[in-house]
């Protein structure tokens, strides 16, 4: 009975931050007021109100859970050995990620790039917001770390690379790309994997290869 | 006499256009106005709006001559035999763009990062921006697709990987690290450098290297 009801509140609080998501993202957030937000999940109030305290928690709350999936995405694969490479690895992120919130759908259109860059702009003058972000970042540098660990475990490239500055290459490529999704509706998934997979192959002159 | 008219001209245009992009840098492009503007070049707004019409037009030329400075930088890196691999002409783009305008630092912080994600987030509900964004996008996409043809000319890499989607990785690469820079302060163009660097050296399991 406990668990059924536990299930119920985990369900309306996701759909509160799913159309909540989808507002700030179409809108910015600070166009958005909390009348939007009810009108689009359809709750009273009192029912949204029962869990976040305003705008400034539901950004928060949203930002802090996209991080958390992010990071378990990566946490599954720095299991793998070896770890599935970049040119794998982050175009199924994405896929993964929008899977999982068919909520943040907007008549076909996945809201999530455009949200991240509300979020980004938001983030420069709310300090609460800057903490949360900057909290998830280090967690998801840290599983970055970690794949790339797998990598070199696994023998795919040399020990002695920069295994921190890599992840934050990483996470850059990632948030590049949402930036053009958002921008200019591509690329898509594939060309990301294409233009990664070009990279890797790319030599420095007097190198071996 | 009429070249020198000119260049009073052009300076006096640059002057205004580094003022406004530190002011939208700061505050957002919607919380700053015309006579934050005016205040911050310390122009009449005769002597301005001789240039510009308003906010609008002042982001878009914003955006045209940021866009325009780094196709140049790429496009001289085309020119190269072989290119400067992406670990090397990345961060010396970073470097070049602080120091061909030392006007958008901020008290030692630059700025330049920071306008950035406020033009994407103004890009996506201002038309006449997302065209010009857009525009200047495909120009570096397309500077790039020739330093990556010149890097498979030399031998640097397989004949058969995708040139353009391979630009848009290394565009998502830069717009990545801008966030990075304008979030969290960082990272450094040495780790920019290194984090490339590591990312050329991972091998596809089953690949040779």
């Amino acid at each position: 009975m406990a668990r059924v009801s536990q299930e119920h509140l985990d369900a309306r609080r996701r759909q509160i931050l799913d159309g909540a998501a989808l507002c700030f993202a179409r809108n910015g957030f600070h166009a958005t007021s909390m009348q939007d937000v009810l009108k689009e999940v359809d709750l009273s109030a009192g029912a949204v109100y029962r869990y976040f305290g305003g705008k400034d928690e539901l950004i928060s709350a949203i930002v802090t859970e996209v991080l958390d999936t992010v990071r378990d995405i990566y946490e599954r694969a720095a299991l793998e050995s070896p770890p599935p490479t970049p040119d794998v690895l982050i175009p199924r992120t994405l896929a993964r990620m929008r899977e999982l919130r068919p909520a943040t759908l907007d008549g076909g259109e996945w809201m999530f790039p455009r949200l991240m860059i509300q979020v980004w702009t938001e983030t420069t003058r709310n300090p609460e917001l800057a903490a949360a972000l900057g909290e998830g970042y280090q967690k998801v540098r840290a599983s970055w770390v970690r794949i790339v660990e797998g990598y070199q475990d696994a023998g795919l490239m040399p020990r002695d690379t920069d295994a921190d500055a890599m992840a934050r290459a990483m996470i850059a490529v990632v948030q590049g790309f949402a930036a053009q999704i958002a921008l200019f509706g591509g690329p898509l998934e594939e060309t990301v994997g294409e233009g990664l997979r070009a990279m890797m192959t790319v030599r420095r002159p007097g190198t071996d290869g």
